[in-house]
């Protein structure tokens, strides 16, 4: 069994932005030459999502709305403190619990070479504290 | 290693409506012969859901209304717009995010040839934007 | 190919609960001698979640709350009634709510024996309907 594990890195250019992995998941699919295996895709940290979802730009906007309607800026959230270990006030509670709610990883079946997917599933990473650097993982396991 | 992949067809008859597929699954891992590994269980769709919950009408229906609760119709969303790949407009935003919300796959433990999973689990796929056709993975991964 | 299933008791104390399993999963992934493959996580319950997010005691008070601003108490659920099979009404439809928002399981590649985690990424067990006794599942699939 080969276990393939690789780190990618993405600079985010907006507070709330979601990013298309899928071209990317296809191609290094394709170059690992497993055939037969799962795909896992996953997101290392803590005010970020990874979700699935139709690839058009209304609804990466209505995913990002509903996300700031579901979790608004300005409620007295406990994590709005100081932070010693920052060295700076923590303002970014409604990040973490959008990202919660939306869940950071997927994955996907490999069958023949190709992954299994939906022909509309676009897999997003989710920047929701951004801008930022970040890193996303793709495991690739199987023969 | 063996990796089983099966797609399922459902015809769903509601606009939301959840399905048990956990009889199937169980009987999928049993046939398979596969005694260790792990089963992967997703949706092919961007408005459907997959969820785990304990199999009650009731409990079915307040997820729904949860859902519906959490992002209802009839909101200003971008994707309520002519679709030109469609033909049509689209007036299923709510669907799209009530499924980000829900989550769309699950995976569960092969132990002696078993599903490990708890005893008032029940695997749904959730139809969000029905009725319609849909199809189900299931990935059985292992010896 | 190794697959390890363990089941792990926990019991709870309150009735919304954060509890952190890093530890245990890195310790566990450790001692299994397996180098490379995936760690997968999940709990057994359908008033219990599984979330990954940064372990600060205020974040967890947030998640809680967020959790009970979304699927408040008192409103007419449908799965508030006698349960025959219980011996009592249910009163829990908010708990089986907010661990499908949720979420209840999460995976994590293995690397050169080591988890791959990002640094503040903590696991949480997440009690819904406490305090109860409840069991986690790890599953070590790789070699």
């Amino acid at each position: 069994m080969k276990s393939i594990v690789k780190r990618f890195a993405i600079v985010t250019r907006h507070e709330t932005e979601l990013i298309d992995l899928t071209p990317q998941l296809l191609s290094e699919v394709e170059a690992s030459g497993v055939r037969s295996g799962t795909a896992f895709v996953l997101s290392l940290h803590t005010t970020t999502g990874l979700t699935v979802n139709e690839g058009l730009p209304d609804l990466e906007q209505d995913i990002a709305d509903c996300l700031q309607g579901l979790v608004p800026e300005g409620r007295p959230y406990r994590h709005a403190r100081f932070l010693h270990e920052d060295g700076q006030m923590a303002v970014n509670a409604p990040s973490h619990l959008r990202g919660a709610l939306l869940g950071f990883q997927a994955f996907f079946p490999i069958e023949n070479g190709r992954l299994v997917k939906g022909a509309r599933q676009t897999v997003y990473f989710v920047e929701l504290d951004g801008p930022q650097e970040r890193t996303w993982v793709l495991q690739i396991l199987g023969e």
